[in-house]
């Protein structure tokens, strides 16, 4: 029988990628990947008007050239036919989201609206709707709205409603040609199919929907402004489809434009991270995926729902049908060590790293690497961007106690590396205390895979074994399988998402043990850094607020 | 009438420097400095005998050197006669202390004891006695002696005695031999004026000396250790002198080697930093002088006996006579500023530094006093070398809190040099709070004199007028300035030390003001500062102590 594939497209930060992968074991046959020509639009539209702080936009053609420079590329390069092209699954930041108008075409493409930034996608990490997130949450509590729990108690900027919020206020023109406020994701599908729909996943996640009841009341959204009572109603009326299911076929333009056959299973969109969770071979409770890069996310399943404090998100079927999945975050990991090793490591060590070809990462961890746990008699809070964990509060800042004349630059860094370590303990203990066991942990994510030191301190700090997942492209393979779930059994695919993960995940080979004789002393100093957390975190939190509260102090002088 | 000069020779840690001054106007004709041959010997003895960690040991043959080097020199260079020279001054390091024979020749220089370290001088900075302070520390303690107040409780590694009970347990043999355990400014008196003794400025902040009571009895001593019994009536018993008086007259030999008349006055020795303060001017209760350099020292004059806690020396007559002279000290600070410059500042900072020809200090100054107060949002705690100010608590370490990914270089070297200046305003604020009046603050020290930057905060965060005091070579001025009193009036000089400081001292010609739109920011810091400091160096000061402890994990493992 002739061999079956799907595609599996993973939309990031910067650039997509698509990969070829075979139905039968999960093998990547081919890969490419296309840079968004607009990147990060975080100064000024492509026109140059200017942009306000804190804000990101994305410019949609750039999915769409991903798209075109990479499906004909893939099939290309792999030697396959459109007849073996069995799915399609498409996976993205999220929230990212753009206003389309009726026929699904972004505002931004309009002549009407080229120079209105409000008009383009607001990117994941656009931070412009921090007050209407703020807004959203007080009400929120105030009205006692149930949903609120699952998300942590908090409402983040980098959400949809948030953002929404803000094109009402700041733009209402466009917030009035808006007919669909859609998840960039959903609307890759669309383009794909022709189906307008919204994924449970995004809407889970990012726009407070609940499987068994909705989105948040008209009452409530009346309650943040009158202008939004039938915001649900108006902008989010798409039908919201469960995840790991077909979305519908490959239309006939779609299909003759990126050389694929019509009717083509195109799945439901995921969350970039989420659909690393199938790629890791993850589908069963117990079972957690960290996937650690600049910042880091927590994924847990669990058949049963657990209230559990200081969590990002508890979705029902919201990352794989049948049971809840659970996100935590951890806002800073990666940038961390970067915003060291960018702006504190001294002269000499940047020629010394050079001199031995490796990079200045290579180079302080290879120096922090002979030291014995606590040598260095620092501690560290892993707050540099807030913390998006348990305390959930984005005004802490970061600490480092216990700096010595004698302090180096690879003390710090270990520091810190141990901090961002100690923080992801208190997100696992915090899952445990709340009755989501941690029975298997696995671990994404280059940082921890190419540095066997990170990987060792994770595994002391945490004292479990680190399984290390092997995939490289895990958001693109985790795609490529859902597509196949998506595309049936009838199509060469499979009946069940669980079918699809055990023949095509990619397992973990690489476990990382703890070492018993550092764990007595990780365990202290995780001890100190608790009492750190609590005391910064919650007895004295307003004096980091105060701190943060300063650097506006120029306006006042 | 023929110009009368004095000469005042400071010994400093690395070299010394003789000044010849106008007894007249306190003008400084000619200067002379000569470098220790032997520096700070702090891995080896000059034959490869290996040092233990902590200790800093130097040669008292250096010592000679710099008189031979300096005094001809001077007077050649200034063209004046020896009749012209009427009296000379020493001030020296301390606790810099050696052991002699009973004609005052160093243990080191006897061919039996050369290989032995502990037959050479203990710099201030040798700290390989830190046990036997603690023990001394306790014992006096346990036992309720009444000095031990006047010394802020504790007992530093630093002062003289520590150093003499090591020697007795880890060298008995040199214990045995040492006729008198000197302060090295009292062995160069020696050597000078052939006097035996003691200067209660030394004896007094450095061996527990108390004018109305003598050194600790001996039933404290033999509480130390039964051998110490008798310590002061074998180790100590040259006479102890008052500051600004006459030790002796030059001998024949002396004078014969150094070109100068015999019997020319020599005063007794100061500390070095003491001797600044007639340098600056000082002489009435309410007035402070500042000495700003790798650590910081902070000297008061008052008329009463003030229990002032956290000090680390009262002492009657100590500094002047007639008067109270108080001591306080911050263990780190030029040493905070160069810390971060030589180890945390990047490769970019440096170049662009280097080719604007400024000190990476000067760079890292010009872009962090654009900055409004508080802009940083950070705040340190200036104890990467413990506390020696109120806390007195050496195994507290360094915090610095607030950083985000934004922070740089610049933003933390200035929130390292304001935490100096907290640190500093602690130690006024607690002097005040025990009716000791800050009326007037004079600072010496190049870190301020040659940054504008760093004199505006201390200006702002103490929020008093900074008097920057003028003159370049402090302590060489003030042992000149005792030259002239220990002279007396029948010789050319002064009657009273009081009539050669107003003569001779380096007036203040520069007043740093606070600028009133800062004050209030820093005051909100200051709380903030100070909600830490109690924190980490009172509530929870066993964490740092725990993080300190650490460091010596490796062997554990």
């Amino acid at each position: 029988m002739e061999k079956k594939y799907t595609i599996g497209i993973d939309f990031g930060t910067l650039s997509g990628r698509a990969v070829l992968v075979d139905v039968a074991n999960g093998h990547v046959e081919a890969s490419a990947v296309h840079a968004y020509p607009h990147g990060v639009m975080d100064t000024a539209l492509p026109d140059g008007t200017a942009l306000p702080d804190s804000w990101a936009l994305q410019h949609p053609a750039d999915y769409l050239e991903v798209l075109d420079a990479t499906l004909p590329q893939l099939l290309r390069s792999a030697g396959v036919t459109p007849e073996q092209i069995i799915g399609i699954g498409i996976d993205f930041t999220s929230s990212t989201v753009l206003p389309v108008n009726r026929s699904g075409t972004p505002l931004c493409f309009l002549d009407a609206y080229r120079q209105e930034p409000h008009a383009y996608v607001k990117l994941w990490k656009h931070h412009g709707a921090q007050r209407y997130a703020v807004k959203m949450e007080e009400i929120a509590k105030t009205r006692g709205e149930d949903w609120l729990g699952a998300y942590g108690g908090k409402v983040s900027s980098e959400w949809s409603l948030p953002k929404l919020w803000q094109v009402l206020e700041e733009a209402p023109q466009i917030y009035d040609a808006t007919d669909d406020w859609i998840e960039a994701g959903d609307w890759i599908v669309w383009q794909l199919c022709g189906v307008r729909a919204q994924s449970l996943c995004g809407a889970g996640y990012k726009s407070f929907y609940r499987k068994r009841s909705g989105f948040p009341s008209e009452a409530y959204f009346a309650a943040l402004d009158e202008r939004l009572r039938h915001v649900v109603r108006d902008k989010l009326s798409a039908p919201v489809l469960p995840v790991c299911s077909r979305a519908g076929g490959l239309t006939e333009e779609a299909a003759a434009r990126y050389g694929l056959l019509p009717g083509t299973a195109v799945a439901v969109s995921m969350i970039d991270a989420h659909a690393c969770v199938p790629a890791a071979g993850i589908q069963r409770s117990g079972q957690v995926l960290a996937i650690i890069g600049t910042s880091a996310c927590y994924l847990a399943l669990d058949d049963r729902m657990n209230a559990i404090p200081g969590i990002s998100g508890a979705v029902e079927d919201g990352i794989l049908p049948g049971c809840w999945g659970y996100e935590a975050g951890q806002s800073c990991v990666g940038d961390h060590f970067a915003w060291f090793a960018e702006k504190f490591v001294p002269e000499a060590y940047a020629e010394e790293a050079r001199s031995q070809r490796i990079s200045i990462h290579e180079y302080l961890s290879n120096l922090a690497q002979k030291q014995a746990p606590g040598e260095h008699s620092l501690i560290a809070l892993d707050w540099w961007n807030g913390n998006r964990s348990i305390l959930m509060d984005s005004d802490l800042s970061g600490a480092i106690i216990g700096m010595t004349l004698h302090t180096k630059p690879e003390d710090i860094y270990r520091a810190l590396v141990e901090a961002t370590a100690y923080g992801a303990r208190i997100i696992l203990d915090n899952f445990e205390a709340h009755d989501l066991q941690v029975q298997s942990l696995f671990v994404s994510g280059g940082i921890i895979q190419k540095n066997p030191m990170i990987a060792q301190i994770y595994a002391d700090v945490l004292n479990r074994p680190l399984h290390l997942v092997s995939a490289k492209e895990g958001g693109a393979l985790g795609s490529a399988i859902i597509a196949a779930a998506a595309a049936g059994a009838a199509q060469g695919g499979y009946s069940t998402v669980t079918e699809a993960i055990e023949a095509m995940s990619a397992p973990s080979e690489t476990v990382v043990l703890p070492c018993q004789a550092h764990v007595p002393v990780y365990e202290r100093l995780f001890q100190i850094y608790t009492a750190l957390h609590d005391h910064f975190g919650k007895h004295q939190k307003e004096l980091m607020h105060t701190l943060k509260s300063l650097r506006t102090m120029r306006e006042h002088l």
